[in-house]
């Protein structure tokens, strides 16, 4: 067999912390696709490039799974039983695939009341262990890191490093297609693991010799969930964008540090303009991609309204990272879209709804 | 650039209808993952090499796009204005997101009150105009079927033959993937156009010198769905694997041609089984499909409980078509697992519901 993809450890398995004895735990994850998106670019300014990392369509759905790949490898060769994490959404969706695939137990701890059930579907489908405490997510996240420092369970929260190792391949990938990192990488930011592990694989890429360039990297933060931004922690984040609601990120210092050596910036973003960005990737690219997702274009559209792409001289390329697909959060886009309307069963009536001549 | 997979129609172009003018509408479908199940296979027989082909990753969540992405060039070459279909699940989904990239208006005909809004959240996020017809299903079809003879609009339903075409580069990819054919390919069978798709791929390859051996088809219907297993028309098909709820296939004759040619058998599964299949998949090899993707497996291991796959000599190389992802149906999810567990937020409390010792 001759796979055409055998997920990120392998492919890249030179930049990442696994031997030849490493028991690779994989869904084929990676190999997203960079979709060009020609008439979102030539709205926002005429000198664009732009292109979407489509990572919704990672095996369980989102970014995560780059992470949970490693992080599940490394769990497994160091011989735990089992993992645990604190959390609602994509990540407990992942570590619950990869633990199923490699035989651990996995374990999910949250807040009671916090979330609908809807959101752990996949979580609990794929057999994870799910309790819910009677408490908040910083009393559930204390909880795991207590139990996880003493059993044999590994946290697989994003203080995991493993998880921006993993997570850093997307960066890999993009340059791989373009032949070289593009002008600007444009991303949500959240708890800001992410921007820091893309920031990590772009350097190392160039390091090493495998491109010859580094991306100016462009963070967004939804309005209500600004901490970076504001320079605050933010004590009740607010926004639809479920997967960037984060007030006090893990990985704030380090996305700081990205921000500052690309000679980047960081900007946020209303959910009335991450929804006008969610609408217009599904109707005019056809890619359908979670709000949280959104937020990149969206920030990559406010951008092109101040000039700031018009103002550089040439050809400008920008990647738009979607961190996860739209299908994770189909109650969003009914709330975004009209009933359909009931018309007679005659052809007359269909063709007169549809005003054809 | 020198993207990594184009999607289907650039890679497989030599064996599908384009030209060098052709418009391409693409959103990078196909190189899905073909994922080992080893543990699975464990299960099933001793003898067996079992995979999973995982359709699920394609951009709108299914197979429906590696037809579709040729149906809407090919409707775009030909200076079509729209495209219409009657269809209340993966097929609008699909049809919605070409449509979209493609810069065609898209109508999406369906009976009133048959289909949930969830289910069409993909369609009308793409920007479909969906119409509901106050009649039944079979009225809707009549009717876009007259529309798209008069007027300047495309029928991009299954028996648009450009649909067979994109979906038989499944197979191209399978045989590529393993260096050969399987010995046998196993797929869920609704309207049975998936299976005479792959039929005619295996067929093509092999012609083509690009492949040494054909496989074995292994079609299973859901029990309450089995036209072609009781050799007549089912007026009220009843299962809740709804992609494959089908009672009288459009493409009956060809997947009786490719069963008979290839030496394969049809059967049929009962409900209970498909979702005995579909929770194992999920808590045994961290791959989340939906429903009617789980038929195959869940046929695999019917035959593996009859022996079939034990009387053979050798080893076995079974290749599980799953047609969607799992979160194209959330809710069969939710109806399958428990609830969490509430303890109160102390450590004590967690590690006595995790039996840690």
């Amino acid at each position: 067999m001759n796979m055409r993809w055998p997920g990120i450890i392998e492919t890249y398995r030179d930049f990442l912390p696994v031997t030849e004895t490493t028991p690779v735990v994989s869904l084929q994850e990676g190999a997203t696709p960079l979709v060009p998106a020609p008439l979102l670019a030539e709205k926002i300014a005429g000198n664009l490039s732009l292109f979407l990392k489509y990572e919704g369509l990672n095996p369980t759905g989102s970014f995560k799974d780059r992470g949970m790949t490693l992080a599940i490898t490394k769990a497994k060769e160091s011989g735990a039983k089992a993992v645990m994490c604190a959390s609602t959404g994509n990540t407990s969706a992942a570590a619950a695939a990869y633990s199923a695939r490699a035989g651990l137990q996995c374990i999910v701890l949250l807040p009671k009341g916090a979330i609908a059930l809807g959101k752990l579907a996949q979580a609990l489908i794929h057999g994870a262990q799910v309790i819910a405490v009677d408490g908040n997510f910083d009393q559930a996240l204390a909880i795991a890191r207590e139990i996880t420092a003493a059993y044999p369970v590994t946290l697989v929260n994003s203080i995991n490093p493993f998880r921006i190792e993993g997570q850093k391949t997307a960066a890999f990938e993009i340059c791989d297609d373009l032949g070289a990192a593009p002008d600007f990488l444009a991303i949500p930011v959240g708890n800001a693991g992410n921007i820091t592990a893309y920031w990590k694989g772009f350097q190392e890429y160039k390091q090493r010799g495998r491109s010859t360039s580094l991306p100016r990297l462009l963070g967004f933060q939804a309005a209500g969930s600004a901490p970076i931004v504001e320079g605050k922690i933010i004590e009740h984040p607010k926004t639809l964008a479920t997967a960037i609601k984060i007030g006090n990120p893990a990985s704030w210092k380090s996305a700081e540090t990205a921000l500052r050596e690309s000679n980047g910036q960081i900007a946020k973003v209303t959910d009335d303009e991450i929804i006008e960005a969610y609408k217009l990737l599904a109707a005019a690219e056809g890619v359908f991609a979670e709000p949280a997702s959104a937020a990149s274009v969206a920030g990559v559209i406010k951008l092109g309204r101040a000039g700031f792409f018009q103002d550089i001289d040439g050809n400008v390329s920008v990647v738009c990272v979607l961190t996860g697909h739209g299908l994770k959060d189909p109650d969003r886009a009914i709330q975004c879209v009209r009933e359909p309307v009931v018309v007679p069963p005659s052809v007359a009536a269909v063709v007169n709804e549809l005003c054809l001549s």
